[in-house]
């Protein structure tokens, strides 16, 4: 675990709190991407070292909609980088945490992304992000 | 807002969360500190440039109690370290965010710190921190 990649946000509407982070940071949104294959739009703000990613739904399906039902908009996730992903989910394993994912899968922002379930991680969903060659 | 300075977590128990976040970091927390005025105590990990800091209540009007009774063990804030706290919350008032704190109050880890209201950021209780002299 090098630092905190990013934090993931979920947002019911995109385009306005694109606005509202903007306000926060003093400084637009630098990208805005879609992944399909996990039903989200995302935009991505710099705080220095760090990003934070908001996350809209773009169908009912997705997770972050899920999310949005059960508790509302908020924190979603915390991505902690790593240099050697497929090492971490091995080591996190035996360590005794639920690792979602058998492999690494493609996320956003050029990742190749692996998540621990909430249930072993004191109530916080985590994802392990490794940067893709 | 220069960086992300923490992520605070409400834990129910800090010793057995110790652990967890030590098997999780690959190393143990660095400190320990109570706060008494905010009714808790606190351990930190550092992650690269970043803390995660996991917060147990001392008591049950604590702040971190309420979080758990609603909302169970997770994120509880993010904190951004400010080069000047009182500025970015005029500014921050002037945007439209709503600050929690009339004056900056002192934090753990020998900080300033005031808070916008999660009604006005999307969900996310957002902590301003700064280094105190």
């Amino acid at each position: 675990m090098k630092k905190i990649e990013h934090i993931g946000i979920a947002v019911k509407d995109l385009e306005t709190s694109n606005i509202l982070f903007a306000s926060l940071f003093g400084k637009p949104h630098y990208k805005v991407e879609e992944v399909a294959s996990e039903g989200v739009k995302t935009s991505f703000f710099k705080s220095g070292p760090n990003k934070i990613e908001l996350l809209q739904a773009t169908n009912p399906e997705s997770p972050i909609a899920k999310f949005i039902g059960k508790k509302g908009e908020g924190i979603h996730h915390i991505a902690f980088a790593v240099a050697n992903i497929k090492a971490e989910m091995e080591r996190l394993t035996k360590e005794g945490f639920v690792v979602l994912n058998k492999e690494p899968k493609i996320g956003a922002d050029n990742k190749l992304v692996a998540f621990l379930h909430p249930k072993s991680t004191n109530g916080v969903l985590i994802e392990l992000c490794q940067e893709r060659d």
